[in-house]
């Protein structure tokens, strides 16, 4: 029993208000200063050991990094961030890993959690929780509209917990808190800067994604979509709309018929496909022809080939649209995740030893994922090693779909998580 | 002769001075705040009496006015403005008006220039002149691309010159300085206050528009375009675009079918009609259906009727795009311009006067101008009153079209504008 | 007076019979063979030369001449027309010439008439005369939408009247009976062979286009739209639409995105354009990836430059939606029309005839034509051999616009245009 | 061993001939009159009894019937079908049913092939083995692209080969020669008329869909995708294209804008989603604004609900498309096919005995269809019944994909086809 005869649960309760602190602070895909910062002072304070900065990542792999960062420093700093921490992190060198080293030799097992919000605006309406219960969040256009925050929450306090029994455990264990999963640069990043090296053991996690209700997990995914990532410019010439329209070479036009033409990629029948355009900004006068015209744009595959075919496609709507008006286009990649499968043995292992859990009500062995997650580049990197790896999957209701503005979950699944996973962790480094 | 032995005209100088300076510090409508100090100074330290802040408008009529106005006064503070002249222009209550009293009674004669600068950002060309030569724009995103720079310098050197020959002057004369043409309010607002009223005799003008050489001048203007500015918000909802893109209302694609769509109205068998979407703005994250999405649009048409026809039908198709992808729409208007007439007594008048001036090559009796303009506001309300008014137009060379990034014209129009404008109000009010 | 005492007016009776039997079988582009025939026959039998044949055109000029003519000329042969008269027209060889030479010598005036129907579905209502007093199209898709029933009518009855009259002739009148006015390869093809030699004087004319009522009559037009006409077929490939979709290369997807951007070809500041898909043809089963799909196209300009900029952006348009599916395209240019201007001597002479003319109620000098008409090209070769040219409209009010399903026209205009005609030509000869 | 010592197999002689003499004359869906005449011929020659006409169908489920069979009994009249018969047929009553009795009392078995080819120009290369060995489609626009002539030939043999193997069979078999497969609406016909009324064990089949080569055979098929088939038709209004544009009502317009949001509706992420236009035909004359269109629709999902999600979603589009351009719209259910699951217990028995069976190389126990095929009403029909049902994937290597102009596939499949199915059914009765 967790719950004191008053039904009280101190970690229950640290965690939500730990999970609701980050719920109102969410930031962007290598923006995460203020919270990197938090997690790590949350670590050190139990004295556990944290490293962060420049050494986890590699700049070549950091897919999606924005130019400016000023903007985001400024504002972590005004919510209280440490200035000598903050410029160990200044650039998107965001994210840190715990490291708890059992008493004895053993394995190295590693847990990944990610630490970004989406770029969304969270409802306002009274009806969703944060902003009935005052943790809605306060950056603007800003939202923890995937569970991030409860993630992130979920590894401090699991490295808290094993820290708290690392008289039993053999090995040791990295709590990977990586930022950038929505942009999909962090994973690569930090496994191309060898954070992953050296790790036997590999377990992801995500909570929802429809699985319910808390109780439920699933011990391994299938289905994670390929995706690229890429931003996308068009090119054109202003003019004068009233006056002489025809000599613009109308970008923005480009760039409306790119998004329908986008969408209409045709479904490939050799599985799932995927196509957003997440944004265009084009902004001049009404009385002038824009002349530019910027697209995120993300295409997603079942399998690696589908993703091409629709990475491909994708970048040939976008040159004809461009054609078609007389302009110009250039696209950057800014993320690319792959797929990747679950490790068998580990994933039946798991399965065997959820079944045994308390708390736990079923156990699905193995979810259908049908989203994107760079995850899977930390879960090949250890595969290639020799090492194994799953995605842990943690049933939880939902309020609303992920990525939506009134995204909320059901808070009961942290406890269980810290829970099953510290015992999960002390079993497979037996 | 105005030059010296030298060629030194010191008129030239000043205008080309003064030009430039307003060239570097570019205001759209609304927010020329900088612009209007720096014209009340200049006029003030010539003794001439200016009117200015909230009496020259009427809150109803300022069409298209933005709601925040923080960082643009911040701005003008920043480069100098007066604090105390800030206060009373604060809200969009920016233009002036000089006030010129002959020693003699007589007619009102109204002058009128514009202010505001294009939403549109300057070519970065060592060819650009106004790169070459140091005077492009430091603001933004912001330039002078239609001459209203030039349009204010002649303003003021006019307002200088009458000032030094007003013992000549019979009657009064207003030079109106007018904010917000570009967005079609400055003179909807000024005329709704009462600037014009029992004005006599209104002069327009506009440089270049295809008219040159410098020399060549149009003593009036026919084909003024109707205009409608509106802005168009489309609500959808959020969802994950990997996960369930299906789940969303894709506030984007509903905006991108629109601007196609919009572009596509059928053109009119009756006469001139325009559409433009000036700016399309919708942000999420790439993984992310964009829940909301907005557009600023314009129509034109060479009769009010056409442009009722355009205005309506961007309308519909704005629903039917909403409707499309199950998404909301809305609109407000931000502007309208009429069409007008030049009176014919008036611009007869003009043309045979300009045809005796030293530096006039050639008298166009009417310049076709193809495009909108709300001095047709002014003028209607001139004439309505038992007034005459007329646009004149001020040949010029352009190096690109006007509202594209490349706009530059040829300086030697200013100094015969004030030149040749003096001697016409001198005659005009004998 | 042209009725009798029981206001019977023999002409009109004549006229209207005729008109209404053109109007029951109307024949488009190229197969106008029942027409021709029809009109040959009357001719000849008040004794009337006639030419016609193959002499009459230049088979590189017949724009947009279809390429099967079996089914119009087995319809023309179940209509009644003599076999050795079709096979001399067989090949689109239609159309034909009258020639009334009068007793003196003297100048050559060529009159113009058009033959050709609209695809066109005429209205099956009621409401709608023709089908309310039983002379509805017979022919299924064909219409004569645009009044060259009532034209064919006129010439026919003037060609009759002028050679009752041919005592008081001088010199000769041609009365050209053109096919394919519609299609634009007309006037191009009897041109180039020759018809319009030796003309010193031209009459085109044309019913209704918005003048009324009866009894006005311009004596010129302007603003003749340049135009050029298309087809464009798209080429993909076929796929299972449910199977492997992502196979195909969908060519009604190419021609669908083409449609919608060629009708948002920017409007062009400089004057008048006009673009139109009037077809669209892609055809395969529903579960088939349709590989090909053809559109007739045309654009048109108030000058040529402008027809040009539509015709060359038309066309990069079609590139460009065929490379963002994947496809190919060609195209293939039916026929062009130029601008051209009436000879303002004889525009005048025509005024101040018809002012004196009985049942002219009004006389407009020159008409704003706003569309296109091959007509032009005539009457510039007459210009260029010397000659005169000009377009007289005849005011006729309509029941619905040209080229809609329920057009049709106040036929009291065709006997004042016989008579007026039949004047003015023997006075122009004088 | 089936051949001599020379390596002839009359079976496959017999069924190669036969199918290439249905590829030479394919019908679309409820025209089958001249493949219907010619397989009930052969059937009866051999003494084999044969069902058909009006009473194999229910008029209110025969989807997509064509108004007009005028034309297509024409063809099969001079093509040599017997009048009586084709009486018989007239309206679209195509199809036929064997009946083989056995000596013994027992089961009713039901095999069921397809019959209708697909609307589909056939390729002219001669590289395609069809024109080359001089087999290649007669009839224009039409084409055995889907294997079904292949279907047809495996049909009558196996019901000959059963035939002369009575004498061993309980029970019956009935082999159900369908019409309408392409069009969805064959098998809700027949299965409302009572045709599978009674039937213990039914078997569908088909080639090729990527399953090879000859000698594979999958037991069992999964994943057939629900579907819809439409008819679209936007009404507007003509009007001519230069003269006065905006009188019109652009159904060519409408149909464009559909087409491209149709392809861009959202993927579905709860599983397989298709939408296909197969066919758009607006037709007016160049000049003037098409007043209709026809289109031709299908929607697929992986279960009903995404089916029903992608239906409801394409008549918003299209409703939305009519809105866009003041047209209005109105569609026809032309067909509908659900989904359905093979029976196991039958799947399993088939796949045990194919694994013994001579020529079989490879055994699937169930294949990913991943297409749509009403044989699904029919095995859902048994299901409810209380019998059992499955569709035998026959492997085939094929020349290009199915419902491509290229398509072609491995003879060899068919004897193989009507051994091994002839050996399971008498197996499967015992």
């Amino acid at each position: 029993m967790h719950t004191d005869v008053m039904g009280y649960d101190p970690l229950a309760e640290r965690l939500t208000a730990l999970r609701r602190e980050l719920h109102r602070y969410p930031e962007p895909a290598w923006y995460e200063y203020r919270t990197t910062c938090r997690v790590i002072r949350e670590l050190q304070q139990q004295g556990i050991p944290v490293l962060y900065g420049r050494a986890l990542h590699c700049p070549k792999a950091m897919y999606g990094l924005p130019d400016d960062h000023g903007e985001a420093l400024q504002r972590a700093r005004e919510e209280g961030c440490d200035e000598k921490l903050l410029a160990q992190l200044t650039g998107g060198y965001t994210g840190c890993v715990a490291v708890i080293r059992g008493d004895q030799p053993g394995k190295t097992v590693a847990v990944r959690v990610d630490l970004d919000c989406n770029r969304l605006a969270e409802s306002g309406d009274e009806a969703h929780r944060p902003v009935r219960e005052g943790f809605a969040s306060h950056h603007e256009g800003c939202m923890h509209g995937c569970g991030h925050d409860g993630h992130t929450a979920i590894g401090v306090c699991l490295a808290e917990s094993l820290w708290a029994r690392r008289g039993e455990l053999r090995g040791q264990v990295k709590i990977i808190f990586q930022p950038a999963e929505e942009g999909a640069g962090g994973a690569a990043s930090m496994t191309a800067a060898g954070v992953l090296d050296g790790v036997d053991i590999f377990l992801g996690m995500h909570i929802g994604l429809g699985l319910e209700p808390v109780g439920t997990i699933a011990a391994s995914a299938y289905g994670f979509l390929a995706s690229t990532k890429m931003d996308v410019t068009f090119h054109g010439r202003g003019a004068h709309a009233g006056l002489c329209p025809e000599e613009g070479r109308n970008a923005l036009a480009a760039a409306a018929t790119a998004v329908t033409n986008l969408l209409a990629i045709s479904r490939s029948g050799q599985g799932a496909s995927r196509v957003n355009v997440g944004s265009l900004v084009s902004v001049a006068g009404r009385n002038v022809i824009p002349s530019e015209a910027r697209m995120g744009v993300e295409t997603r595959g079942e399998t690696e080939t589908i993703n091409a075919y629709m990475e491909s496609s994708a970048l040939r709507v976008c040159e004809a649209a461009a054609a078609m008006y007389g302009c110009t286009v250039e696209h950057r990649i800014m993320g690319r995740a792959g797929s990747a499968d679950c490790s068998s043995a580990l994933a039946k292992r798991v399965c065997e030893f959820l079944g045994r859990q308390p708390g736990v009500i079923e156990v699905v062995p193995a979810f259908h994922f049908r989203a994107s997650e760079d995850v899977t580049t930390m879960m090949r990197r250890v595969q290639e090693q020799g090492g194994q790896a799953t995605e842990l999957m943690l049933g939880s209701a939902i309020a609303a779909p992920h990525h939506s503005e009134r995204f909320d979950f059901d808070e009961a699944v942290m406890p269980l998580a810290v829970r099953t996973l510290t015992q999960l962790i002390l079993t497979l480094v037996e």
